[in-house]
């Protein structure tokens, strides 16, 4: 089962990161504020916006920064995904 | 009778899903909190967005996750809809 | 005497709808709250959306559902009827 | 003196209608809440609206149903008009 | 020294009018509520307003009514005008 | 060093300009209130509005008229300078 | 690993500037107010705005200001910047 997003909107799946910080703690995702980074999951057809189409600029496996206001959680089985529209992504990180 | 949606409306009714919590407790949707997946029962013709003729991308029996704030509920007979506009629909549930 | 709404105005009349409850008690549409379906009694001729014209997809006897917060209410001779935009109506019941 | 209103405005005056209760009591237009009925007297040449020209639906001597929020009130010498633009004539009352 | 207005700006000097009350009392413009009335002096070259080129109306000279609630003060040495917009101008008072 | 903006944005420099009041005693202007009169500093290369190119019609070295409650106040080195839309000026000051 | 903007948006760094008071006190960046002045490190390919494509006016490496109320702050490693839409870029810095 998977979810296929309508016109410009992407799924993403949070990415549990686990940083160090300075004095050497590993600190697990969960236990620090909400991470902005998330994996492309699925990607909609693109939508028209201001009467002209807009191609999507993302694909499914880039990792992203979005907006942390943005967005709809939604629940399918056990997993947790964010739907948010394109324009709400700021940023692809590239290695 | 039925409900001809207009424009780019489409009318859903909600899917009372049945789910197992982890420790195998079966909950009725109507003890959860109100769900935010619905099947397609019909939809409208399309619409005029921004001057440019949008299709509708979904059709009658799909299931799908749409914007919770979102919606009119309507009651036609003993049944209750909820008729809403394509672009507050999420995603489409692929099998 | 009669109205002739402009641009994509449509000109309702509430329906006064009897309904019988399951325990079979008859409830004249007055007593329950205001209801959401409306007769359409006449139709302008479509207006200019976005730089596109948009034509009238409800016709004078269609039985409709419109969005309860939109619309004005106005009064000619002893009727009453409410005003609405083309895109304030949700669907039409069809037989 | 008279009053040429810009773009797709028009100057209405309102109608003091005298109307008779059930009971048969005359109730002069000023003793009631603010009519919604309006004479046309003046309209403009048309306005240019998302691009396209819009032509006037309404002419010199309807009389018309207004948006009762719309409008500004402007008195010229002792006569007092209102002026609004032709998207908040809702209808034209037709004989 | 003169202002010569943006776009389809337009300066306007109030009219200070005298009006005769009904008792016959003769009330100079400053003892009563801000006129809506004021005269055309300078009259910007027009703008393009939702992609359309937008020509002015009105000319230097005119006695125009104009939204209260609109525009801004300006004074220039001994001299305050307003600058509107020529949408915020409702009417031209004509002979 | 300069500031070059970018789209349709002006740089400002307010002017300082000294006032005689009508009894004869000169205010400088930082003594009253925020005056709205400024010099264009820097003009931008203009930009798209509603999909269409709109020319600069203000040049480095007019005085103008600009909205109050526009306009972001920056530093460079020891000068001040206003930053604004080209829609946010109201008119040029014309000898 | 670095930051690829996505439509019209910008990634910024901001510039710790050293400046001298008068009194010849030199204060570093992070002592004052937050600074409007940042660098361009990555520019996205540009966006579709009212229907139009509208170019990048800025190159990495600019030196540019913002307006301090845009942007969203996010972290790349050790690293902090500023993700902003190029419309909240107000000027490039030029020697």
């Amino acid at each position: 089962m998977k979810l296929v997003p309508l016109g410009d909107r992407v799924v993403l799946k949070q990415s549990v990161a686990e940083e160090t910080t300075k004095s050497g703690i590993v600190l697990p995702g969960q236990a620090k504020e909400k991470p902005q980074y998330a994996d492309v999951v699925e990607v909609g057809p693109g939508a028209v916006v201001d009467g002209v189409k807009v191609p999507m600029e993302v694909k499914a496996g880039d990792r992203v920064i979005y907006s942390k206001y943005a967005g709809t959680e939604v629940k399918l089985g056990d997993d947790e995904y964010i739907i948010v529209k394109q324009s709400d992504i700021l940023a692809v990180v590239s290695e």
